[in-house]
């Protein structure tokens, strides 16, 4: 067992689990069983959870704090699933994965404060920089037309159509979405099929609308079922607070308001460190049995009997491990249905964050590509200034076939033409994520659902199968696809499985 | 090796190699290393092919014939993929898979006849049941109308729909039908929203068009890309004879016309014996990594070093290998988006095919399910009688969830009701096979892309990744989904890895 405790070392900063509310950690399971017929070793707990992002790692947390055995195996070297904090600078760090809370986000502001972990306001003072084909314009997110680019061809169509979602979202009961009365008539076409039966200027708006579909969720409007982006938005809220299309998508009072202090992947590091050894990274899981009485969970370092499992990953990642007996149909089904979308973030980093002075949010919003949104993305004290962009969807998979130089210097270029000043050109550091590139995300931010997929077989999501439960962003009632939604599926998890156990 | 030996042995009908026109089956490689640090064996070879379906024992036959050592490992414990023999009396099968042949799906036919296997006409004397609602009809395939049903309030629609539908197939380039002109505006819809949009009765034809969908590829008309439901179509034919909707759907002059005597899985059985040896069940492959002059390939069983691999499995199966390095982003992204539709077959099996003497031909199609479409499945000879059904899309999520008795009395008294006679309750024996229960398929008959997917990343599905090659029916041509297709994609990658040793 050497080597596993030396791989269960965290990085990053490390809180006393005192100090944080948690027991101390003591040995990660209550036995240790001899090695099986595989060779590997095997341990015991009550309950195995399979994936430590925030989802795993909030469910093992509370489960751990009802006086439960549990061992968390991550396939990674590293915890915090699709939260990344990247070095920068001495000290210094930029996010190349999920950074954003906001209002009605109170899970995972509530967990980060536990931890130790307050939140800054993102950047947001000036104008936004809109573009599309020969039309440029500034704007400010506090004029009169909101957060709509006033784009003279669009703007009616703009408002009409986020205010069209905005009262679809008002219909769906948001524990059970697919019981929406139009449920069906929505799930049966693509977001970009409604525009073109919606929007005045279909096209336009068509192309528009591909930059926010690729930075949301890494698609394009053809991908996705219209429904499935119905409940997404209505997910963007809490119960007192219907989800809208604005609050997913603004800064100011929407889901990019805050940032947290640290970086995101902070949040996971310190609940880890306060589990210990309890989290095993490198263990990637490749099986899960059923046996008489629980469950037996391999991973390439180590097996655990468990009586119960959490299965904290993409939907996509959990159609990967190997099942027996097979899952029910329906489930296996559900998953295969579930791809992830494709997303880069790229981020250039410069001495200051001079374009505030120039009075710029950092934020543009454009067509064409490679970045559709760009945003102010530096430290607390400004230093260094860091300004990221996502590259999603279409265009994400168009780069992948460009080498990261060309992609640098495409976004360079674009950096410097938006905003109208060669500065951009010459960052002092430059770097890129792609979430596609992850075997262990295999794309992002999160799940893309077709057509016909949700109203088929969405309860099959966080329905349990026996002693295997599902947790992750993807199966919470609220913020579906964001991190304060992990933390929500976390919690709920691990409410189902103590009331089992 | 000797479990591995042991393991290769073959069910089924043997012919001996030499018969059937290969080089008599040695050993499988040319030297065997020993075992690596995973403790399992390890052999090499020329070609690994990654399972034992149609296209891959195409393949190894073909590349064998071309003097390269190969190597086929298969999850199963069985060759033959979605093809099943299943014993129903002494001496006799009914097919729980595939089975089906027709004009223009030469190379299943070839590829039969080089083994000494011949057709015979699947049985279609007397009327066809059409069913749906308060309306039942008998009707011919030689009538006026053809094989569109004569239901009085959905024919005009029936008609015209069905020629659209081909019309836009001639549209479709086979080898890269994502640069038919219309392409972006097909893929951007499902198949429901152009029923909507071009129906007179469009909520008829849904009703109608499901057993069609749920039959033909296990899905609904609201689960697939209208652009990839063409293309489907297009693919039913060959360089002189482009496809049409008829062809598909039909038995007199369509891809039901003919049957395989013995069987359609005799076919994989015999190549598979030829091959002797080199072909490994029970050996799931888990893994394929880059060396560095080739691939190492590792299953369960057995580790092999080769030149080239060629994966033979559906995209969802090939999804779930671990690739070190990590494939091409759009290469995975286009496996995340390609599940199996859900296909259950289930079969009657009388003493008799009674309902001849009634003119009957046991085909009825209709909507309410379980059963969508049935067709007469005897043996050649007529005993005993099998009267099959497919239970496919929606219909087969909602009876997942039924025990196996339920279904049977359903299907029975659904049988009795439409066909009007009571003989059909009582059945000598009943089998089901549910291929969305079959771990090594997870779904059937193929795959089903939604919108957005094939225009975006249909280049990937059979570009060659290094020495890494893909075969199986979802590459082909022609014929993607049928057996035909399987045999042409082992016969085009066999022609490519051959042409790169």
């Amino acid at each position: 067992m050497g080597d596993l405790t030396r791989r269960s070392l965290l990085t990053g900063s490390v809180a006393s689990a005192a100090a944080i509310g948690l027991p101390a950690a003591a040995t990660a399971a209550p036995s240790t069983a001899p090695a099986g017929s595989s060779a590997r070793p095997t341990t015991r707990a009550d309950v195995v959870v399979v994936g430590a992002g925030l989802a795993g790692l909030t469910a093992a947390r509370r489960l751990v704090a009802h006086g439960h055995s549990v061992v968390v195996l991550e396939a990674r070297d590293r915890v915090g699933g699709r939260t990344l904090n990247h070095p920068i600078a001495k000290g210094k760090i930029a996010e190349a994965g999920g950074e954003f809370v906001g209002p009605t986000q109170d899970r995972i502001v509530a967990l980060a404060r536990e931890v130790g972990i307050t939140t800054f306001d993102a950047y947001d003072s000036g104008n936004d920089v809109y573009q599309r084909g020969s039309i440029r314009l500034l704007y400010s997110d506090t004029s009169a037309t909101g957060t709509a680019p006033p784009d003279p061809t669009l703007l009616v169509d703009i408002v009409k159509l986020s205010q069209q979602i905005d009262q679809m979202a008002t219909t769906i009961p948001i524990e059970k979405p697919w019981t929406a009365p139009d449920a069906a008539a929505w799930d049966e076409q693509t977001l970009a099929t409604w525009v073109r039966a919606n929007a005045v200027n279909a096209d336009g708006i068509l192309e528009l609308l591909a930059p926010f579909t690729e930075a949301l969720i890494g698609a394009e409007p053809e991908d996705v079922s219209l429904f499935a982006v119905v409940a997404y938005v209505a997910a963007a809220g809490d119960a007192k607070n219907v989800g809208t299309f604005e609050r997913l998508f603004n800064v100011r009072n929407g889901a990019q308001q805050s940032r947290l202090v640290g970086g995101s992947q902070l949040v996971s590091q310190r609940v880890a460190a306060a589990l210990g050894h309890r989290v095993r990274l490198g263990s990637p899981v490749r099986r899960i049995a059923r046996t008489a009485h629980g469950v037996q969970v391999e991973s390439d370092r180590l097996t655990v009997i468990g009586r119960r499992v959490v299965v904290a990953v993409p939907p996509v990642l959990a159609a990967q491990i190997q099942y027996d007996p097979l899952l029910p149909v329906r489930r296996d089904q559900l998953v295969q249905r579930l791809p992830m979308g494709s997303l880069r973030k790229v981020e250039a980093i410069y001495a200051t964050p001079f374009w505030r002075a120039a009075g710029l949010t950092g934020q543009f919003l454009t067509t064409g590509g490679p970045v559709g949104y760009s945003f102010d993305n530096s430290p607390p004290d400004g230093k260094p200034g860091v300004l990221a962009g996502f590259v999603g969807g279409a265009q994400n998979l168009k780069w992948s076939r460009h080498s990261p130089a060309e992609l640098r210097a495409a976004v360079l270029a674009q950096y410097a033409r938006l905003f109208q000043d060669d500065r951009f050109l010459k960052p002092e550091g430059f770097f890129e994520h792609d979430w596609s590139s992850e075997r262990w995300s295999r794309g992002g931010p999160t799940y893309t659902p077709g057509p016909g997929t949700l109203t088929a077989l969405g309860p099959a999501l966080r329905a349990p199968v026996g002693h295997l439960h599902w947790a992750g962003t993807e199966t919470s009632d609220y913020w579906i696809g964001y991190m304060d939604g992990a933390v929500r599926s976390g919690e709920r998890v691990a409410a189902e499985v103590h009331a089992s156990l």
